[in-house]
């Protein structure tokens, strides 16, 4: 096999994080589930936002975090996502690309503008997001570029694909043009309400278009319908190569054949905000992993990505992983 | 005089901040006057932005800062200025209504987009500002409120409106409309170099219009061309009622007829950006002064708001500074 080009190459919807602090009291309020993704439409949003606080605008997107993890932590990366040709749409292509990843999907020129997320972080450091799709919902598969996808080791998913109609569509065409070439397929769950949403679909996908599975605890639950964390194990391990899942402060677990890897979380001086955790979770061990290390390694490379961005607002790393991984050793 | 319904109105360049890490390597190779603010053009603006790396977006501009300390002490305020009818325009609406500032200026329908302000900060905490006017040339006398101007304490005014052509005139006829009902005029001097640019100008409004000025050391230097803090103290005194004049560090000096009163400044764990620390001591100055406090506790107040803002990145709070005060025992 030709040597890839690109490390990964992650395809999400392309959303830019509206984040402002909030009690409790306004998200019970607002009817919003309290650490989950939300969806809502363009009214819901322009009317939450009337109520919200002073907010900081930063480029988010599930599978766009992660790929900025990638490029923070030295690996070769791109990205496929929808944005309008609207101020947003400018800020996410300039920040994804200003990182070095490759981001060349042609913008939105109408249709609804570019999305965005509007995450309430509460005092216990918790993300609710409420999500307006906008232009990620003209996703479609004429958007993946199918030599960008040979040319990458991994092609990376995020579950929150499966909402927009049309992305789905551009999911399998890229899996079966990954899987085709013998390049490696990866899918992350995102949320355990987008996995309720989505079940019957995930099951179909784990087992028959990914290799590499990233899941927290109530994701893998969801999946499966399953009560106990080993019955998920038991369970996801004979339908994908390599099975991640992510336990929060308990650390993660690495599922792979007969391989059963704990692996502890990495110890924070505060925790802030956790948005974003699970990405560059994945980043890091996507990065261990097609830099050829170990997978005890790789998910400590997670762990050390994961604690730096939930000790700051924000998804997005705020200093080189690059520099953080070597100083701890990995 | 009737009881004002609002303690401050600001006056100022309604502006977006775009604020990223850069290296000093960066500012230099750039042509960046280090620490100052550089007015850019649309062309400079996207050139400069291709080349930085990724940002964080927030609202900003100087008074726009100033008035959301005055919210976030406590106070009541109203904010003058023009963004356009844009999604960046839109951030700078909501951000500074959510804080609770009244702000009802129409946005401009045509011409420039809302105004942003790409700041470089480098690794010794200074910042280097990059501003596109944008919409912010369209500000004119029109757009000045006088029944808000007269129902405010006093009407608070950012130097860098000197800079958009016609913003001069709202400037003079905010200032009379003041003085007329017998409302104090506030002005900051905002920057050396833009002193430098309109000193004359500067000179005759500090003697016929401003009853309460702002200005950190370089720019009180540069207002009267002398080279020591001493020389400009003697020449400020006769000018205006109370000179309010920043050293950093070295704390504050506020100058009021024969009162020379020194405040030192507020301690800090870590000095992490020093964008918006002149605004927020404005800020916590002017909520002083119009809640009956002595110039000295004023100056306290304006010192533990600039050292709240020195704390993180960005130009506005980011807990609640009346809460802060009273923590100080002020």
């Amino acid at each position: 096999m030709q040597r890839a080009e690109f490390d990964v190459t992650g395809i999400g919807n392309a959303i830019v994080d509206v984040i402002a602090h909030a009690d409790d009291a306004f998200v019970t309020d607002n009817g919003i589930d309290k650490g989950a993704m939300n969806l809502i439409d363009a009214e819901r949003a322009e009317s939450l936002y009337a109520k919200m606080g002073p907010g900081i605008e930063m480029s988010g997107g599930s599978a766009g975090n992660t790929m900025a993890g990638i490029a923070s932590l030295g690996g070769k990366g791109a990205y496929i996502g929808k944005v309008r040709d609207d101020q947003l749409g400018g800020v996410f292509r300039h920040d994804i690309r200003a990182i070095g990843v490759r981001f060349d999907t042609a913008a939105a020129t109408d249709g609804p503008p570019t999305a965005r997320c509007l995450i309430l972080v509460t005092p216990d450091a918790q993300r609710s997001m409420n999500t307006y799709l906008g232009a990620c919902v003209e996703l479609g598969p004429e958007d993946v570029d199918t030599d960008l996808i040979e040319a990458s080791q991994v092609t990376y998913l995020e579950g929150y694909l499966w909402d927009p109609p049309r992305a789905k569509e551009a999911f399998v065409k890229a899996a079966w043009t990954a899987h085709k070439v013998g390049r490696k397929v990866s899918l992350s769950l995102s949320d355990a309400f987008c996995v309720d949403r989505h079940r019957e679909s995930f099951q179909d996908l784990v087992k028959s278009h990914v290799d590499i599975l990233f899941a927290n605890e109530s994701e893998i639950l969801s999946l499966y319908e399953v009560t106990t964390f080993r019955q998920a194990v038991e369970l996801v391990k004979g339908h994908c190569e390599i099975a991640v899942l992510t336990r929060s402060e308990k650390g993660a677990v690495v599922v792979a054949g007969d391989q059963f890897i704990e692996v502890p979380a990495q110890p924070i001086d505060k925790l802030v905000d956790t948005t974003g955790a699970g990405d560059l979770f994945a980043a890091g061990f996507l990065h261990g992993y097609t830099q050829g290390k170990s997978h005890a390694d790789s998910a400590r490379i997670g762990a050390i990505a994961a604690a730096e961005i939930i000790s700051h607002i924000g998804a997005r790393p705020e200093v080189t992983l690059a520099d953080l991984v070597k100083a701890r050793g990995v």
